[in-house]
């Protein structure tokens, strides 16, 4: 087999990819792990910024998220349950985020992609790069029993924090920044309608807790559990009876309870490595770098990281150049930086760390309390949460 | 002896309160345990907000402020040498902060005071408060081997983070919030004129350093030193080869060397405690709040501390009313509060801490070139820095 771009993973980094790089007439093979049910299945992701949803139109992807997704030009903060709203179309130029899920998404990707002739080789097994230093890469992998090997110019390794790609780089060349949090959400789905048209963030005395939602019935609710704690430990009383204390009487008055159908607890962490590019391979996604849930970029990083992959690489094979593919490290990590920096900032300011002693309490008090009174401070809120521009 | 109120401690908190109160018509006895060339020598605060500024000149002692002091209309942030300006006059419609040393706002409070009748009891020791609960408070003191009883209706307690008057309180009453940072400042003044007309924060690598100044030809700098250094560690000649790696070579260029003249250690607090008031004692200034230098907010909050307190004060006496001395502490606080989380942060993002991973110098190097880019984070800065409104 033969390809221009062997992309290792049918996730958003590599699904969005595959896309791109047809509509600019690159060939590429998607080697995946799993099948597809499993990676639609996958309950991850639930806002998208303008940017994505921009890239989902571009690609033609678009129709049922216009129909099915929700625009939300705002977005609520909760104090120890006093609550307050940033308009964020107000102060962004009328920018806002969709929410539309990522097994939505996932789901538009993957019906759209066998008629374009993107039809992911699910169940590939034992995946290993060969050559990226060269100029005649390879990837070889098991699939139904037989062994493959896919020659390609370029590898694009969108499989994940813990997947081949990543490891495939010299340990030397590679730098890693890591900050693991002291917690973790315990997440919720329930047939229910959600508790308000936008989302909550909530800073309790008890911690964090999120109202969010995937449809106009179907809710989303979040609370900041100890990493020790097991499912069996949350009853779903449980569970809601901490959103309604964290998030304040106000709120809890429009909450409407109801039997969970899905429940998970998540550890949260922050990562990144550098560089997102080493010979024939590039990184993209979560390969390369990891944010905590609190403001819902890890989708969204996924999607400026193959905008701007799947750009260099249409030009290197349109024209030649290599200054595109040269640079694709240096300008997705500025954006990823930045958007690592307001991940752990948001998170850092609305949950409660077990070492917090009663000064840095009051810091997050007076922090949010700040931005409460300061068009300045929600504008920075709002501009990075719709998310900061392309450059 | 007896007024209506006994001020303890001859500081900017105590001084201005004096001036303010005279002004109302509000008789005052200031008590101090130096003398006067010992409290106008202390080598402190050098930046004057907007609202700082305006209470000087409002109590006419703005004349040889408006002459000798440096308008500042921005400030400058370098990081690892790569300077940029934040224009604080075009963020905030037009707000500045001032280079006008506490020293020398110390010499027009003193200098105005006499003609006013306003005369410090210097040296007063053994100063202790008494029957802060009832409606007959009195201070006892001894002065030139004289025992004393001044009865007061109020005591404003302006002694700073070492006076006896926040130890008057009641410890049931009394809670506390402290931050001890890890690091100190090392401080010279020389000679020599500054580096720019502006000031410069720098993260650098190394640590943190600030050129600032007194005057155009009086130089002030620091550098972020280790809490067990001592003085004789750091030979002028070590201090000015630390600072111009730390600001970086643009800035290092114009750095004119010279001999200083006072050099200095200091440790890096944050302090706040509440309440502000207890019965008939009132803290303001040091004495209720210490913040990190690092944004110059400490003299400025001890101004606002005594505007609201000579408001409440003032409309006691003419009208009986208490809400504006019941309300004190939380008007104080709530401002006390923002302008701890300011300085808090603007040390936290520009120092080197000792236990610092690489995770958090990029979250350092991410905001800094955040705020680069935004005008909003920019503005969320310059407000902060020349001060935010009173309420």
């Amino acid at each position: 087999m033969r390809t221009q771009v062997a992309i290792i993973g049918a996730g958003p980094a590599g699904m969005l990819l595959a896309h791109l790089l047809h509509r600019e007439g690159v060939d590429s093979v998607v080697l995946e792990h799993r099948d597809r049910d499993y990676v639609e299945g996958r309950v991850r992701a639930g806002v998208l910024e303008q940017v994505a949803v921009d890239l989902i139109d571009r690609l033609g992807l678009g129709e049922r998220m216009h129909r099915e997704g929700l625009v939300h030009e705002g977005t609520n903060l909760a104090i120890d349950g006093a609550m307050f709203r940033i308009d964020m179309a107000a102060l962004t130029g009328g920018k806002a985020v969709w929410v539309y899920g990522q097994q939505e998404v996932m789901r538009d990707l993957f019906d759209a992609a066998a008629p374009r002739g993107i039809e992911p080789l699910w169940g590939s097994e034992d995946v290993a790069l060969h050559g990226i230093d060269s100029a005649t890469p390879h990837v070889t992998f098991r699939r139904n029993g037989q062994e493959h090997r896919l020659d390609c110019d370029f590898i694009a390794g969108c499989d994940g924090f813990h997947g081949v790609s990543r490891a495939a780089m010299p340990a030397s060349v590679l730098k890693t920044f890591e900050r693991v949090y002291p917690f973790g959400w315990l997440g919720i789905l329930a047939e229910v309608p959600p508790a308000d048209h936008e989302l909550i963030y909530a800073n309790h005395e008890r911690g964090f807790a999120l109202a969010s939602m995937r449809s106009a019935t179907r809710s989303r609710y979040y609370v900041q559990c100890g990493l020790d704690d097991r499912i069996e430990d949350w009853s779903d009383a449980r569970v809601w009876d901490e959103v309604c204390l964290r998030l304040g009487p106000v709120a809890a008055a429009k909450v409407t309870r109801g039997p969970s159908f899905e429940k998970s607890i998540a550890p949260l962490r922050s990562f990144v490595a550098e560089p997102m590019r080493h010979g024939r391979l590039f990184l993209a996604g979560d390969a390369a770098h990891i944010v905590p849930p609190t403001g819902a970029k890890g989708l969204n990083l996924a999607a400026t990281d193959v905008i701007f992959l799947a750009e260099a690489l249409a030009d290197h094979f349109r024209t030649g150049a290599s200054a595109g593919i040269d640079g694709y490290s240096a300008r997705a990590l500025a954006r990823v930086w930045k958007a690592e920096r307001f991940s752990w900032w948001f998170t850092s300011l609305t949950h409660r760390f077990p070492d917090m002693d009663p000064f840095a309490r009051r810091m997050q008090m007076a922090e949010l309390d700040y931005i409460r009174g300061s068009e300045a401070a929600q504008r920075t809120v709002a501009e990075n949460y719709v998310g900061l521009p392309l450059d």
